[in-house]
């Protein structure tokens, strides 16, 4: 009935003691309605001196009386879209008109001296103040790490999304490494990543462009020039879901000494890969990449860093020396391998897999060899 | 000396009676830094549980002194692009640790009993919480509007690249009309005006996509067919200037009263923009354009808004039958003129200009006769 897993969040909204959570970011919004947002706001919110805040809120033990506010200006597009909410407010521009509804949805579902969750590191400052002064006997809470933990493992149809955007963010990068020509500058080929982007229906999110032999990542006058290696390490989304993938390309054929650096960051991507599977600890997961590039070529200029991937980059599972929970099938893994040599430059291989029954799978794996242009 | 006008700044904060802005929004932080934000983040912001929060700190008459937090991510960019700001502070991810730098650096200067605006309805509740328990003595208010009219008169550097923006998304639109076909979804036509965009090195922002004789103004799977209008309400971005421009296709000839709809939005722009010109108040235009309305065909289903534009849509100058504020050169209007006829469907034309020393500069006015296709 409901678009997500409703079970597992009343579980989470009781384990954190929430009565209610009030949602408002794109991404849970999305997440919580089944793919709804108010197209007109999806690439930006600012407007006048405030901005939209769409709002879902969930009373614990009772989603049926769930609400919904927006604008009047969304009503056409949630009649053609449908939105499993029916308890919907129409409200006017800002942030504090919104704040004054919910907080009457709150008091209405008799919940004035609750413990509400909110989504503390992106609620505007002014629409909490008016929260605290409608509901003063209310607690409010961060919210984000039970949504956080209530998208952590991926359904079939967000694994596809996930598929088709990580194999179109891997051909844009490709396809900027091939249009390379010697003395391009860094920033033509952050223009160019944007544009490949998009021609493949992706926002485009971020590149970072580093030409060895400099370690500067952000796209520059720097130029790449015929031996030298470059690496595109971009971020691609659609649907509110991202890849985050870096490929390694050269002008001409890469030195004996990149190509070690490049094998071992392959090196170091495969040996995590094949450990992958459900049950594995998470922190076991970093001692073994730590212990490949320990054990490899260079290890002094390596690093190995995994973190979960879907909605938000650095979302659940978080890879840390102390988490020592375990995989889960439909989880989904960035794992990275770099290493900074000064002569070479920075050498990386970042990937992706989602977890499966009994091992992992990669998602956009195209290009991890070298793009010798 | 500063990247923006350093007087009119000063003496917004004097009005206010605000002792040190911080400013963070993305839109603020590069205005105020004369262009500089962090490439990573220029995007999204949310990573992890948490989102990236750059603060530009600026004291009332001693901007010399003034302060950037940023990450330790975006150095090498700094470096490579330069910044006027010299404090500079390098925070680890997340909300609440800016925020204790940010207080840190307020009781260094002297203020731990100011009045520090704060962008309130973009800055986070976690953050604003741990404002006022490191600076329990401070008072917090709004500086939206001080950072608007800030920006209210545009350079000739901003009108120029407002320009290009405006004469890009006309032609993106222009573009996907061209590309129309019998039974196209309004969701078809919708990914088109992104592509178009993205080919044009415009950030999409929203398309509204209306194809008569609805009035459905969101992208959906209704169609596009013969002898219908269509109108395309876009908005492209650039380097956070934005354009906001309304064009009007037919698949096939027009029918004689689309026609008659069309002209009369046309005639109302028309007359609006025979007005503008330095000193004349912003309610005059607004009730010469309700005027020419009502003396037009088919008064009872037109309306006229308008409303500045130029980071942000509806900034300064704000056009309400309450202010009689006069108009400057250099501010930049939005123009819109709409019918709804059940029969035909929304018909609207919006266009831009920047008000010059003697009248008007029409921004991005290809397009406005009908795109017949």
């Amino acid at each position: 009935m409901y678009p997500f897993n409703a079970e597992k969040l009343a579980m989470l909204m009781e384990q954190a003691g929430l009565d209610l959570i009030l949602a408002t970011t794109r991404h849970n919004v999305r997440y919580l309605t089944g793919g709804y947002y108010y197209h007109f706001h999806a690439k930006f919110t600012r407007i006048g001196t405030s901005q939209y805040l769409p709002v879902v809120g969930l009373p614990r033990g009772r989603f049926a009386d769930a609400f919904y506010i927006g604008t009047i200006g969304e009503r056409g597009q949630i009649e053609a879209e449908g939105l499993w909410i029916e308890n919907r407010a129409e409200i006017g521009r800002g942030t504090i008109p919104v704040a004054e509804r919910a907080a009457a949805e709150i008091a209405r579902r008799g919940l004035e001296r609750g413990r509400i969750g909110l989504e503390l590191p992106f609620f505007p400052a002014d629409a909490y103040a008016t929260l605290q002064r409608a509901l003063p006997h209310a607690t409010f809470v961060d919210a984000t790490p039970v949504l956080d933990e209530l998208r952590a493992i991926k359904t079939p149809q967000e694994l596809a999304l996930l598929r088709s955007v990580y194999d179109r963010t891997a051909q844009a990068i490709l396809a900027t490494f091939a249009s390379g020509t010697p003395g391009v500058t860094t920033k033509e080929l952050a223009r160019r990543v944007q544009r490949e982007m998009g021609q493949r229906d992706l926002n485009f999110l971020w590149v970072f462009t580093c030409a060895g032999p400099s370690y500067l990542r952000a796209p520059s006058n720097q130029t790449w020039q015929p031996g030298r290696v470059l690496h595109l390490d971009a971020g691609g989304e659609d649907g509110d879901y991202l890849a985050d993938l870096c490929r390694m390309g050269c002008l001409g054929r890469p030195s004996a000494l990149a190509n070690e650096l490049h094998a071992a960051c392959l090196a170091v991507q495969t040996k995590v890969r094949s450990l992958i599977r459900p049950g594995v600890p998470c922190n076991e997961l970093l001692r073994a990449g730590e212990h490949a590039i320990a054990e490899g070529p260079y290890a002094e200029l390596g690093r190995f860093i995994a973190h979960g991937i879907g909605m938000v980059s650095h979302e659940q599972p978080v890879i840390t020396p102390q988490n020592s929970r375990p995989l889960e099938a439909g989880m989904v893994l960035s794992l990275e391998t770099e290493y900074k040599h000064p002569e070479v430059g920075h050498v990386k291989i970042e990937d992706a897999v989602a977890v499966t029954a009994d091992g992992c799978e990669g998602l956009g794996d195209q290009g991890r060899e070298w793009q010798i242009v």
